[in-house]
């Protein structure tokens, strides 16, 4: 049920065969020369993979024999194309190092265990013989949580979760599903829609990335306003750690002191390898209804989006662009005589009377029975409706759903035009967002303005509000700027350095649902202060004495 | 804004002044007696104050002067009013111990701190000179998590928060307010009511406990599948600890690892103080509707709650009584000829053809706007009336909605007539909840039997689903018994741990909402797993390395 990963590109996004949407148009390379005031794009490719230079694997032969003589020997694989594939995650400084092929990270070997004994027995072994241990699930982390860094450890290995991948139970009375923790999100949701169920956890890299790389980072889907993120969604887990098993019931709710589960979701790989969950399911939406609005300004979006999760309007998502997103992706696809008949629309009602030059368009999902959606979609369309409003339709909720997992295939060719992309996320309580949404947007610009390569050249800064709760939400950023081939890597620690400085000081969170990793771990001391890291640590201590596990990663 | 302490019963439950509803009544003493199997209740009075010896506080003159240099001389107490309200709390046991004048718990002194600088203060003193501390709210406790234990400890002293009960902020922007950590329930309501804000969190003991101790025991109100449970309303916290402050931030969301407010909900005062909390609150509801349904039998009613929380229905709270209770609740109501017409009511709908012998009362409360709650009912309505139902209307819920947070004050006239009550409380997976239920039905029958004073005598069991979940729900036994008043601790124990062994060995929790405090301390080990034991000290030893804080609880 697996995917098939030699169908996967080595050093960029998804299936290799999959043609993107922008590489050959000559117009797209010319209109975004324009937007980041460069005279024109030109052709910057990434190595070949024959270019590739890997130091040798430093698996020696007693190892091999060792973690054969637990897992298989066909389950321990140091290969060319093995080793490549788990070397780095799929994040902007991992694409860079991939395209320049740096693959100093790669791991001296990938073990395959098919169950969690065998887990547990690599991990004794790795813990002895002190050697580095890499979860492994989809792969598609972008802050470098899968990344192969070996710390102070002589060799690494990454333990693949994919051959661990069955569902094991559905449970219709309960409402949950144990599962095998290396299922990709494609093989959960048809075994769990046969039964008409759905977890409905929809991240960008759906198609791509396991339920214990979800549960891992804490995760959100997209539709996490119904479905709940991962640590909403996690009843129960397996944790298998150095010092044996840590499993955490599966009760609806406790009160015996803090729950395992909330030590689980977040453990990022750090605390031990998750190779089982149980997860709350919910019987298929009878409606899947999403729908566009396009709004007179930000603020006001973002007051309707706030307006409805404490009225509890029911809504899966709420999605909201800002001005400059929303201008960006307009005059994108005005590139496109092909879609004509829904711009059409956009413009008609862009010219509307007070809606000016910058309205933000949102997206709003409404998933549930007949009653309950009709219901939500009333009462957003109330609220939506105090804050000056104009109704998109359905074809413009519909088309975004219908590429809600696409926007990574942009990468690639981007980066093939010398572009940088790079998307930078946080939360904030309703009180704090307009502050971290503005010293953010500031930061981001005036650290891209500083590192581009040219003088008159600077970069977009695009904006959405992802997830949304009661008591705040989360915003989205998507960076597109002109690399500096002197220093690409260089370029992006300024912008990104300069982006979190701006958020943790204007009250956001590190990260909302991508997780810590390698990217973030330097800024752990500030978001949980000193004796908050000393906890995290000790929990760290107390599952893996010798840090073998993810070294440098979430704890530093 | 506190509550007159002096006005509170030393050893039972509640404001001293309120006279109880049956103490005089002698027709309920001879139907109890009969429900027991007892030929009578006879009179079995508790001692009074006066007979209490009390050994001398072990406070020093220096430790006087050091704490009293912290929070000011009258901040410092150790009368024999003080240290008696602070020995234990208010299960069961503790009402016997307090009875018999056992008061060997009572703390060597009460500090009453001001601000979270001088309770960091406290507590780095109690930590530098080893003396035990057990944080204080409203002493309310049914599990011993209040008790004045000085483990290892030669002086022990209680914190109490009762000094800091300010609202510090309401932010209606991000519905949340901010409050210091001793501020009574109703105080609380009464501030964020004038503001147009509830909480909403009313568990049992709503008038006499305390924010940092619903917190801390990871408390869930009756309303919380509308309001959520503590670890659902906790945004941020401020805990002092012996090693100095954590504090988490305000984030409605985050991937930054795991999340603080997860291991500062169900501390119970052993990872530290809690001394302010940011919660999440709602509107004030527009419609409080709370309705009676009488159902066929208990599994049917189970089977309608199931599907209505999986259902996402909306209701705020669905209670179902078995049909044992259903049964005692009916029969004492008869013996009141004023609530004639309430009952000529559910009498009626009992004798409809099918009703049988069985039949069980379920509560439902609708909280929100008009036409939220409308619909809520409507489906609630027709959910349940496909399991065999009878409304019997608001007057039922009304009634039932009065008497919410008397139960406790029924206690001490039982205990006066040699009736033990108590209540055990559990939460499972829907697949296990009947598995749970019989098991633990089963052995409290069992335990009862053999731990009354006479042979024919016997105990009730009456059983209620208090909270439910889309995944499961929470099961809360009362069990009422003749006392052994040649050992009536002892047979509570035994009683208490045949219902333990019985819930955990059958897939449910060790508490759903009382939390663990010394009542549930042995069976932690059992509940976690031996290394997830050793994670939750890694944790206490991180913040507590004397270990001084609430010594032997939680996590023993």
């Amino acid at each position: 049920m697996g995917i098939d990963r030699t169908k996967l590109r080595w050093n960029g996004w998804g299936w290799a065969a999959r043609k993107d949407d922008i590489s050959e148009r000559a117009e797209v390379w010319s209109w975004l020369a324009g937007e980041l005031g460069m005279p024109a794009l030109l052709a910057t490719p990434g190595r070949p993979l024959e270019d590739l230079k890997l130091s040798d694997s430093r698996l020696s032969v007693q190892d091999r024999v060792e973690l054969s003589a637990i897992v298989g020997a066909n389950q321990v694989r140091d290969n060319l194309s093995e080793r490549v594939f788990h070397a780095l995650g799929r994040g902007y400084a991992d694409l860079l190092r991939l395209r320049a092929g740096d693959l100093s990270d790669a791991p001296d070997a990938v073990v395959y265990p098919r169950s969690t004994e065998e887990v547990l027995a690599v991990l004794a072994y790795a813990s002895r013989k002190r050697i580095a241990v890499i979860p492994f699930g989809g792969g598609t982390s972008v802050v470098g949580g899968a990344n192969a860094e070996r710390g102070p450890f002589g060799m690494v290995i990454a333990i693949d979760l994919s051959d661990m991948d069955r569902v094991v139970d559905v449970d219709p009375l309960s409402a949950t599903a144990t599962v095998e923790a290396g299922i990709y999100g494609p093989a959960l949701e048809k075994a769990l829609q046969a039964k008409g169920f759905t977890l409905g956890h929809t991240p960008t890299s759906f198609e791509f990335s396991t339920v214990g790389g979800w549960i891992a980072h804490r995760g959100a889907g997209q539709g996490a306003s119904r479905y709940g993120r991962a640590d909403d969604w996690l009843v129960s887990a397996k944790l298998a750690t150095p010092r044996g098993l840590l499993t955490s019931g599966d009760f609806p709710a406790t009160s015996a002191g803090p729950r395992l589960n909330d030590l689980v979701a977040g453990s990022e790989g750090a605390f031990g390898i998750i190779t089982e969950a149980t997860l709350h399911i919910r019987p298929l939406p009878e409606v899947v209804d999403y729908r566009g609005y396009l709004l007179r300004d930000f603020a006001g979006g973002i007051a309707a989006i706030r307006a409805a999760m404490q009225d509890g309007c029911g809504c899966a998502m709420l999605r909201l662009s800002d001005g400059e997103e929303t201008r960006f992706e307009h005059a994108y696809a005005r590139l496109d005589k092909a879609r004509g008949p829904l711009l059409h629309l956009v413009e008609r009602y862009r010219k509307l009377r007070g809606f000016g030059d910058r309205p933000c368009l949102l997206i709003a999902g409404y998933e549930g029975d007949k009653q309950t959606t009709a219901l939500a979609r009333q009462r957003f369309g109330e609220i939506v409706g105090r804050f000056g409003v104009a109704a998109v339709g359905r074809s413009v909720g519909e088309k975004w759903r219908r590429n809600r997992f696409q926007a990574p295939y942009l990468r690639d060719p981007m980066l093939d035009r010398g572009v940088g992309v790079d998307t930078i996320e946080t939360a904030a309580s309703w009180s704090k967002l307009d502050a971290v949404y503005g010293a953010a947007r500031t930061a981001l610009e005036n650290a891209m303005r500083e590192a581009v390569p040219r003088e008159d050249a600077h970069g977009l800064v695009l904006c959405h509000v992802s997830h949304a709760y009661p008591t705040g939400a989360g915003l989205t950023f998507t960076i597109i700027f002109p690399r500096r081939l002197d220093g690409d890597l260089e370029q992006w620690r300024k912008i990104k350095t300069a982006a979190v400085e701006a958020i943790l000081g204007s009250g956001g969170t590190l990260s909302h649902h991508y997780g810590i990793g390698t990217a973030n771990a330097a800024w752990m001391r500030r978001e949980k202060g000193p004796l908050g890291l000393d906890l995290l640590r000790a929990i760290k201590a107390a599952v893996d004495p010798e840090g073998i596990l993810n070294p440098g990663k979430l704890v530093p």
